[in-house]
């Protein structure tokens, strides 16, 4: 594996292979000193050029723990301001010694681009509304701690399809893995096709006898662009106690976060048994460790 | 110790054994290698919801002199911005790991949810008005070492003190610690009241035969809201040569920065031998080293 | 040598004698793990009171490459907002632990005040208009590789030579190391005199039979300014692979970066084999990482 960049072209075995490793990484940060050596020497850089603390850290911390050195560029501080485009960025980067380049960019296909500019790794952490594939590879993981196996469980995702990457390398992920994805939203919020999935603009049947559920972020800029109304959408599409009646029995409950409690799901559901937020974020660490891990030593893969 | 969020509940034996332990670390900061193992492998997180290079800068170096990891998230690049609540933020944070908590915030009481929120140790740096904790202790520190001792000392504090959670954290521990605490400032600037501390409009009754003065920064923002007039202030409240005759000779100045220069103070006396200024800015790393010490390897104390 | 702000008063030996050490940081730079103990215990700063990513990144690798701690003070956070001066920021990082600055400074003349202020060393990487010495030195090194030697050679320099502190550190650094140097830019762009350069408003003469040309950034202020209109630019002082012709055959091209493709260069010329833009970056790393050497440990020479 020399680049993470979504799942095409990817086989069952690959991904079972790279999350195979992340458990490994998992036991890794059980360890009262969660520190390894794997990658010391290796420089890692987070290419954020949309803001994210979150998954920014997240892959900080990951590249940390297997002792490499980490430098952070973001677009608010760069030399993007100053005309430079995405691809001399990432030429200063290269030969300032960087191995690997953890890239978020709000258009889609620069991470693909940027493959054919550096010789180093490039790990997708989100372009547009295209990919967020190590996102989908925590999810994956997390399901499958819960549920034990994926083949033929039926998986909801709930909200914004549409402009969703989460919703779209989780579609390719799941599916690849044996499950069944469903995803509801409005219609005006609702591609015409995801591959991977079926497409619902009613929640009941996307929830019905579901193993678990993915509630996504509903982001403002939907409501100010008037695709959808914010009391429609709670009305009809909030994650409620009372409509994860239809899934089935102690279904666990995920979120990518941030979370707007009480807007896409009821606020006290986040912080139920059933919900798997957190456990996520924590393997969202051991993931991208693994990722990071078979970029850099495991290549050849 | 578990959390350090004010000085509440805390008996003066308390305070002086964390004092002895940043006094080692003081020893630890004068050697050619200012570096120890105490902390590999924790992960301490700076969590500014409020801006604050100077604080962030001290308690990262405080936990890198100490080989902790360190990641540093700020309101500004934050999912705040995206409506997610300090709660989530935290939990998040603690998913990934992070086991300190470095907890600066605009409104008063934060830190002391965030205790009912993670379980990772949470150490104030700045609540609202309410406190600022390793502030007092590195002022604590800085007077015991200029003074001997601060038992019956008379320590007068002058500027804006109803906006001051360093006024409110000092007046809290020097009279814990068996000093006596003069607070001065304008009428429109004073709280009716300030456990610890003796209030009062006139400036020389507080400076007189004071052991020493804290002088406060005075917020543009006061003069803006119309409580204060810049001409008045520097005309009543200024501290100067001439005013610092009234205490004891050679008493000392501290300012816990950053300092307006010819405003709350002379500009020339924070360069003169009686100034500690740059003394509590070193002495800060140590207590913040210690107060990390304490709240991570000695949680049980 | 203490610090590093500019070249006056420097010997040719001097400057030598650092590429040297820079070479040896090249070949650390080649190996499979890119670190070496030299700066264990040190502490540098980099203190940019005006943004710049890229070379902010560079020296950020330069010391951790060399095992220093680095801590990051951008005014754009800090407490410079709120009024504080340049000199009580240094004061407070060097009370905090300190030992070397990397000096940013939209102002000339900062670097210098600043080694009145502190006891650390003092790096300027980049002050106004003056000078910006480690990019002029990171420049000879890649001359010197690519020229085998300075002595007699000419170097064109081409653009806003009147605001580059880039043209004035390198005809500074490159006539004491003996080469012969041209400046060319529009006539609104270029100084009166320049120590070590010989001036011209004609490109063509710059360009004749030169050994290297280095190209300057135009920015967008000098348009804005109404200093220079773009197209006038581009059809008079674009270097074009036709302008090219003039100068020695294959004669290798320089630019400090950010680029503005197809403003001040032929976009193409910066990815063909005569471009040293990105060795340039590469050996940036090297020469940073001889400088700290130098002003950390080999204070005395």
């Amino acid at each position: 594996m020399r680049h993470l960049l979504d799942f095409q072209g990817w086989t069952r075995g690959e991904v079972e292979n790279l999350l195979d490793t992340a458990k490994v990484m998992r036991e890794v940060l059980e360890r009262p000193v969660k520190k390894v050596p794997a990658l010391q020497g290796f420089t890692v850089a987070t290419v954020f050029f949309e803001p994210s603390t979150r998954t920014r850290i997240s892959f900080e911390l990951a590249a940390r723990r297997m002792s490499a050195d980490v430098v952070s560029f973001t677009a608010a501080t760069s030399s993007l301001q100053k005309g430079e485009s995405y691809k001399d960025t990432l030429l200063t980067l290269e030969a300032m010694g960087v191995d690997a380049y953890i890239l978020r960019a709000d258009s889609a296909g620069v991470p693909h681009q940027a493959t054919r500019w550096v010789k180093g790794a490039v790990v997708n952490a989100g372009d547009g509304r295209r990919a967020h594939p190590t996102q989908a590879l925590l999810d994956a993981y997390t399901l499958l701690e819960a549920l034990g196996g994926l083949e033929g469980k039926k998986i909801a995702i709930v909200g914004d399809i549409l402009h969703s990457r989460v919703a779209r390398s989780n579609a390719e992920l799941l599916s690849l893995l044996g499950a069944e994805v469903w995803c509801a939203g409005p219609p005006s919020l609702l591609p015409q096709a995801l591959p991977g999935a079926r497409l619902t603009p009613r929640l009941d049947e996307a929830l019905e006898e579901a193993d678990a559920v993915m509630v996504l972020r509903l982001q403002k800029e939907r409501m100010e662009a008037g695709l959808v109304q914010l009391e429609d959408y709670i009305a009809h599409y909030q994650v409620t106690e009372a409509r994860l009646g239809r899934a089935k029995p102690h279904a666990p409950l995920l979120h990518p976060g941030p979370m707007n409690r009480d807007v896409e799901l009821e606020g006290h559901l986040a912080d139920s048994p059933r919900s798997l937020v957190q456990r996520q974020v924590q393997n969202g660490v051991a993931v991208r460790m693994a990722v990071l891990y078979h970029v850099l030593v495991g290549r050849e893969g």
